[in-house]
């Protein structure tokens, strides 16, 4: 993509309301536009992220089993009403009247919805296990929005919904999708933690929470220091055996943790850090297929209640606490699994004709070979644009200018270790689209 | 996708309210269910090819050099106050207060954001000419919605804003626009119509809509005879003569057509049909710019206002309007480009040891290679497996019995035309995979 016919309003200021690292570098970077009080227009780069996060966390789901549909954004009261969470629902849910007078609703989230559909296509045992999935605009009407698409009123949530014969059944659906977030978290470059979780307004006996580790986060965690051995490559190659060792270790918030009299972990051991909630899962039983009749009729010819359970990604939230993690004084830091681009190229002179002809060149070779190209074609200083491309975060940059041009060369810095080094530009190319 | 493992409850009955075929069809062969009036759940199978349409939409987007981007769907009533729509959009408009009481809305249309977004990132003639665009969910209040998915309420669209410096601009962006939606319609295996059109409530002095020829359409169409005439590679190849020979040919909308009083074409080229709307393009000029204080510096220091012009698609109602344009007696028949799977995989003896393994070989070699399958692996009569794989509309079915496979053969159904024959395993994955 050109610079000079893209939409990338990248701002030197920092935004005086934007209390946090991500919040300021989002709107820096031209990542996000505040449209209304936690409401946010994601602007090309930004909504780059957006889907290739997405991404990983609908590949993950696939493999995993789960089926993707999408509900929509608008329900009925009535639904709400079968569950009785309609009345039980605080204030977050933002209610209204259509034309004709009926009340709806704006999704925070949809068991009810899932259930109801499952409903009316699930007959018999054959039907299970299914787990299906959607990732779609909810909207929580928060009291005090802020640290940016942290905690937004209209967000970006991939939710889950498992339906199972019986206990042990619900177990096993429960586990894959713990395996899927481990995956999911640790192919976007992130450290996350599993927290047992209290089970609150969606009742149930089994949940966990997954937190990103970052200074910034609105938890404190206590853990057993073990937890951070857990390498990539097995949370990559995760498996039942993982789970265990992973929830054999202790985790818990804060609020949970100062009610537990024996901690056993020993204090040199138990460490504290803050953390972004970036998944919850739950295991409820047959908490909604009980309250809103839904049955299957069992091997046996007798009807039963499916056994469910609920898995929520907070995507938009993702790209925040993406950042919180990785992100230094000059700017972003993309793992480049998510990254908006893979290489920023970098013309330091518009206004040369062999720069120019040099940058084009590159630029083309790298779009043909599939490479994620963000080309500064600007007429603008060096300095800018070091500082621009710096702020976007993307992994590589590739410059080039007059003097390394007349010796046949360009250079290639790393944006995350800051290492620099000049070599051909088929060398550069090799490197990059390698 | 192993039928026994996924989520597509096809129906017998023909649902009472379902008028046209496209709604019913979506209905039987579970691409939808509605879950409030107007107001559809997406299943996999509907989904799959309500994200085909869109990623051609997408790429024939970038392709004119728009720019990608993502508003969301509630909106501030002051922003629509700005431009003097508020008070002027009628019941349509779903309209709502937040828990602070202000005044939000589900947006119809972005015109408003879209400028104000601009307004706040472009400064200079040196930003335009740009187009905007976004693939959202919309709603429309409609009083009674009907056709399914043709006429819902909460329906996804495809709206890019162009912003040029002049006319000439805007006219170029204008045509650019036409184009992609040549192509876009062309790719898809359409007959699309460009009807000039009266340019209402948006207002301005130039609009075109796209319709679609089918027999259930909302409009009826006037039109030359000789636009019939342009073919399909016409269309994909179409530039600024294509956009000139179109729109030379009479073709106007009923209601306007009478207004006529000297119709230029003579009465045996005159055909008439019914049209399914599924783009609408606008030129309007400064219309929002000056109503909401958006300007640039021009070229000579001075301020302008830049032109406008807007331009949507009908992503979903673009599902129905398929199935309409083309399905048969047995259920739907997919162009290719978007069909939710390339082959539909049928084994006849799922009870067969012989049958299941080589169903469970083309399956998985088809998969390796890259060929989109719905397996039909469950245990059912193949009576019923046909006629569900009919209703599908796979483009093509894959059919492995005891007899044939005694006789090393398989057979190769096409949907569209019959067209059946036997060729052996190896032939068979030569066709699909080739």
């Amino acid at each position: 993509m050109r610079l000079s016919r893209y939409f990338l309003p990248v701002s030197k200021e920092t935004p005086a309301d934007a209390q946090i690292a991500s919040h300021r570098l989002m709107l820096r970077a031209g990542l996000i536009r505040q449209t209304s009080a936690g409401i946010y227009a994601w602007l090309p780069i930004g909504l780059r992220v957006l889907r290739k996060i997405e991404q990983i966390v609908r590949e993950e789901q696939n493999r995993a089993g789960a089926v993707e549909l999408l509900m929509p954004t608008i329900q009925s009261a009535d639904l709400w009403r079968e569950s009785g969470r309609y009345d039980a629902y605080g204030p977050e849910m933002l209610r209204f009247a259509d034309r004709h007078d009926r009340e709806m609703l704006y999704g925070p989230t949809n068991e009810e919805m899932i259930t109801a559909l499952f409903r009316d296509a699930a007959k018999s045992y054959r039907d299970l296990p299914r787990t299906l999935y959607h990732i779609q605009w909810k909207f929580r009407d928060e009291v005090r929005p802020r640290f940016g698409v942290m905690r937004g009123r209209e967000f970006l949530m991939k939710d889950a919904y498992s339906f199972d014969l019986d206990e042990a059944g619900a177990r096993a659906s429960y586990d894959a999708m713990f395996v899927a977030y481990l995956r999911t978290f640790a192919r976007m470059g992130l450290q996350a933690v599993p927290v047992r979780a209290p089970t609150g307004p969606i009742g149930g006996n089994l949940s966990h929470e997954f937190h990103i580790l970052a200074d910034t986060g609105e938890s404190q965690l206590f853990y057993d220091a073990a937890l951070e051995d857990v390498t990539r490559e097995e949370l990559l190659s995760a498996d039942a055996s993982t789970i265990a060792r992973m929830t054999s270790l202790y985790a818990m918030e804060a609020e949970e943790h100062e009610k537990v009299t024996d901690c056993p972990v020993p204090a040199e051991r138990l460490h504290t850090r803050r953390g972004i909630e970036v998944g919850h899962i739950f295991y409820f039983g047959t908490k909604y297929t009980e309250a809103m009749g839904m049955t299957v009729q069992g091997p046996d010819g007798q009807a039963l209640y499916p056994q469910m359970g609920s898995y929520g990604i907070g995507v938009s939230r993702l790209v925040g606490g993406v950042i919180e993690a990785s992100h230094d004084e000059a700017g972003i830091v993309w793992p480049e699994a998510i990254a908006p681009f893979k290489v920023g190229l970098i013309n330091l002179r518009a206004d040369d004709a062999a720069c120019a002809a040099a940058s084009d060149e590159l630029y083309a070779k790298l779009e043909t070979a599939g490479v994620e190209v963000l080309y500064d074609d600007r007429d603008e200083r060096g300095g800018a644009k070091f500082a621009g491309m710096d702020v976007i975060g993307v992994p590589w940059q590739l410059i080039v200018g007059p003097k390394g041009l007349a010796a046949g060369v360009v250079e290639l810095k790393n944006r995350k270790t800051g290492e620099r080094q000049e070599l051909s530009i088929e060398a550069a190319l090799a490197r990059l689209a390698g």
